[in-house]
């Protein structure tokens, strides 16, 4: 089958690859239909870890195939949306659908590393699939679906995770795809005000119609701008949503004392200068998210149901087959031609 | 002064009364300029205690006329609306803005009792002012005041205390206005769904404007329902908003497995027959709230101010003179005429 | 082999039956060695349902004989403690650990229905053991891992559930089995003080000898004595391990404005007289609990193993002989001879 | 009066400066009678801010000498404990006794700045005595009360922000005063292990006494021997009370995913080096605590009075004259002769 490769910094092909086998009696092998390109991949593309050749991608729907005995919940031809990170599927993390706390360690994302292939690919082999893929449930569309593998569930958590109480005040550091997420999950807390920073127009204005405050970082930095809006009191509830060391220290400078910020962006760093002394004096709460978990679709898919969420399909701006996902990828990176999010399908 | 004077059961009359004092270095006396009738009140007015000559109303609004020396917050002229409901002045829970948890067991809401006259009247004092009385902010209208004394903060605690989480299912039992306010606070707290109880068709449509699903209780009790509508579970979030006996049975009938039903309907019942075995079985939680408390304010301010809560001004369906007083109790009483709230006014 | 078998009003016996078969691949038949009578037992024991014959019995534990094809986590020989209460086996709060809640409808504690024969035998069936029945881990004693199976979890959810907070007044009322494992565990959240009322000094002594303040509801009714111990305010905190009408209007009676009630004694009155207008006035939250879930055991297992509770062996005042039931039975319902708990050994 | 002044780095004397005035009408001046050296005060004294001649210290205990006219709680005569930290006395969070988050930005400690000289004299301004000085309560002896004015309250925010959980393992990282403090109010929250880390022998054992599993960082770091104890995953727990870099580094190391990691040691870095790779791989929430805060008596008290809280007054390894404060600062520094904690009185 055809599956997309990393085959070195900013390099990745399509190619021929062996088709996956069903990984244990508790797996399915899942026909991919839509998969997306996530902001982490870029982590890997930027800097392909050595010894490439990893196959990505951790947002993939598809048809099952085949199903191990003792799948309960999917059976083959059944449609299934398969969870970005999974875990040893049996401990008691796992099981209550929280695979990023596995007591095994075994928490992993499709797609980085030999040992999980990823989803951009014409097929996928899924682990224990009655925790870790979910039957596409009635009402909800493909291109949600594909938002519910990833992308949706991490700016779920990081608006959760952000403490947010009735009439607070956000701020949503990022809007990219994740950044724009966590800005519709925020509202789910009742927040009288969503401020929302970046640098790139087409974002700035998506988020002002999802109903957020535009802050331009282009004119001066973010944390600056939120000061002024709220009096020189910060936000009590910040979601960084980019990863980079200069915007969680931003992010940390909005913050209100007493505040909490909530850092979905993915950041490796191993020695980041942080500001622990404007932490310290500000009480604050810092929290950070890694990985999207299946214990947040039982919240999520009823709200989609119900159309809570305002035009989810609208953040794919773009639509690609899978074959040219080497040019999705640059695009993607670049941020031109007024991208957020692309989507790849297979069999187009 | 003109004062709304409670006469005897069904009766109410407005006549001269003595003007209002200054209640202490601490306090204020306001000049009336809006109030309302609250549904509490319609307990008295059915069933008026012994030794009448009660001078009712616990929500108002007005201008400061005069002011003790220690008063910080507010001087004459300053535009404020008052907490329905105030305590000792000194306690803890009292500082912190809940004077219903008063340690001093003063809780008590104005109009209830002779010691505390109400403001339905042209003037009201208002002891301990700095903790009860707020200086009406800037982008808050006038019916949004009112509503701030009471029945907003009311309904928002009643939906507070009753766990909703993203994603869930929500049942309001009773669309007056309380329940009004509780349906709008509720959807602060991200439910998928809203379900909204009544009888008369005005609330039914009034509660599916604003994005609940309607179950009109004429046809079939509501909780039969409720449950076909949730598929036989029950809904994780119920608000009772009336206060009688089968309402409330009705409520927790509602309830799914795990549930919250959070009463806000007042029920002074001694002995009400209640489903301790269902409760039971269910592992329900069962709170009521008593009394609205200015510890809201920092929440539902900035809410209203954004715009947030829709057509609150809508929830005054009628206006009249402070003189009609009586007429005002009756049609509120009779739900006639799509009433759903009035407001009096002692200036027209 | 031998089970113990409801006959009718107050008459249990132990009979021969036939072994119990494995239920299904995911699940074993486990040989028990301890097992215990419950205070739960004795409603069927003294208003046996009709159509009698139910094996009772939901608090043992044993040695795996045979484990079904898809059981992981035990083995013929390992020495497991069951849960009291199990669900489907397959919805989330089932995987979650928590049958009470399960969506299927299909909560059940063994020994009390047909379909699930109890565990006061030589054998019982545990349908999918990866979940409901615990490998008895290191340091567990076997009357630790009895206790587990139901009366510690059930103690540990009604003090969990009545949201004690550092520096709380606690009410415990009812100081059988259930009663003094929420005393144990009440501790566990850092209240000042623990009241403890009974009418058994034995039971009274016993709570004074775990640190709480005992309260003979001899003398006067408990909520009096509770009333002026806290200056006349009430405890934060009430946790009802009784189940009686009266007890549970004693439990609300003790409970200081604000504070919660927590409901653990089994009620199932269908028409209890409730006093709503005195749980309105305090703003109470009352809870219920019904069944012990496995999801406690993460928390439980290592404070047991800690040694954190104290003395929890002598909870059994009474060690038996399984054909000895009737005696045992008549013996617990009478709380003569200082009796707390009962341990029946099948193999003794 | 006599009042201890920062000269210089390491380097403060005794000497007269002029009495403290009345505060205004809601405050007081109080006669210390005992007052205690913070280990805070160690960063005032290593590193004198420019423009020295503070006069020191932020925990007292003494009597009132006047009180001006609106102070309701205390007259003089009356001995009362003082908050170490204050704030503008009118806002909100000031009324609700958390003046660290004091919404005019006026949080500030007593003794570490010219406008708020300090307690390490014979007299010291209390500015809204209200709100921060607490008539020391029957059944709170002199120590105590001493500890209530910080470090008690600091380490039980230490714990609080911890989200420790019954069962949990904690480790608490640097066992001087605060970290004592922090240990001892671990307790009160269940957790099934604490694992104390230090160098010093003495304050190791200290913590064994207390129920904690000592960890001697001088064998190995800290984390090491915490991954160790706990089977590789660390601890969900963990407070650390020291605020060097190091040992904020070694507590994230400690804890295992999905952990929180509470700060309450002093640490004013601008730019730490922080590991945020892994911090973020773990979904670690990272809290700070600045300053003690007068609503935590409300919990305190009671436990302090309970006695809840072992030995207590063995805090103080050392008393001495409010004269020889230069000595106790050099002592207190030198961590030599098991010093933990250095109790001044000025009337000796």
């Amino acid at each position: 089958m055809r599956a997309t490769v990393l085959e070195g910094p900013r390099r990745v092909s399509v190619r021929d690859v062996p088709d996956p086998a069903l990984p244990g009696p508790e797996g399915v092998v899942v026909a991919v239909e839509h998969t997306a390109i996530c902001g982490s991949d870029l982590h890997l593309y930027h800097d392909a870890p050595t010894g490439t050749g990893i196959r990505l991608g951790h947002e993939a729907i598809g048809t099952v195939l085949e199903a191990g005995p003792r799948v309960r919940t999917a059976k083959p031809g059944d449609r299934v949306l398969v969870s970005g990170v999974i875990g040893c599927g049996v401990c008691g993390p796992c099981l209550a659908g929280q695979p990023n706390l596995c007591l095994a360690g075994k928490a992993a994302a499709f797609g980085t590393t030999p040992e999980l292939p990823g989803g951009q690919a014409e097929a996928m082999a899924v682990p224990f699939a009655d925790l870790f893929a979910l039957p596409i449930p009635e009402g909800v569309s493909d291109e949600e679906a594909v938002l519910l593998t990833d992308i949706l569930p991490t700016g779920y958590l990081g608006a959760l995770r952000a403490s947010i109480r009735p009439g607070a005040t956000v701020v949503v550091v990022g809007l990219g795809p994740v950044g724009i997420m966590a800005l519709q999950c925020a509202s789910l807390f009742g927040p009288a005000r969503i401020l929302a920073v970046d640098m790139v127009p087409e974002r700035l204005a998506r988020a002002e119609r999802l109903g957020a405050e535009p802050i331009d970082a282009r004119m001066a930095p973010g944390s600056a701008q939120v000061l002024e809006a709220t009096g020189g009191r910060g936000a009590e509830c910040v979601i960084e949503a980019v990863g980079a060391d200069a915007t969680v220290a931003d992010a940390l400078a909005c913050a209100a004392t007493g505040g909490t910020v909530s850092i979905v962006g993915v950041n490796l760093s191993p020695a980041m200068a942080f500001p622990m002394g404007m932490v310290f004096l500000k009480s604050l709460t810092v929290r950070t998210v890694f990985a999207p978990v299946p214990g947040t679709w039982a919240a999520l898919v009823p709200l989609v149901q119900s159309g809570r969420f305002h035009a989810l399909a609208d953040t794919f701006t773009h639509r690609m087959a899978l074959d040219d996902a080497p040019e999705a990828y640059e695009l993607f990176d670049s941020r031109a031609d007024g991208v957020l999010k692309v989507l790849l399908a297979p069999k187009d």
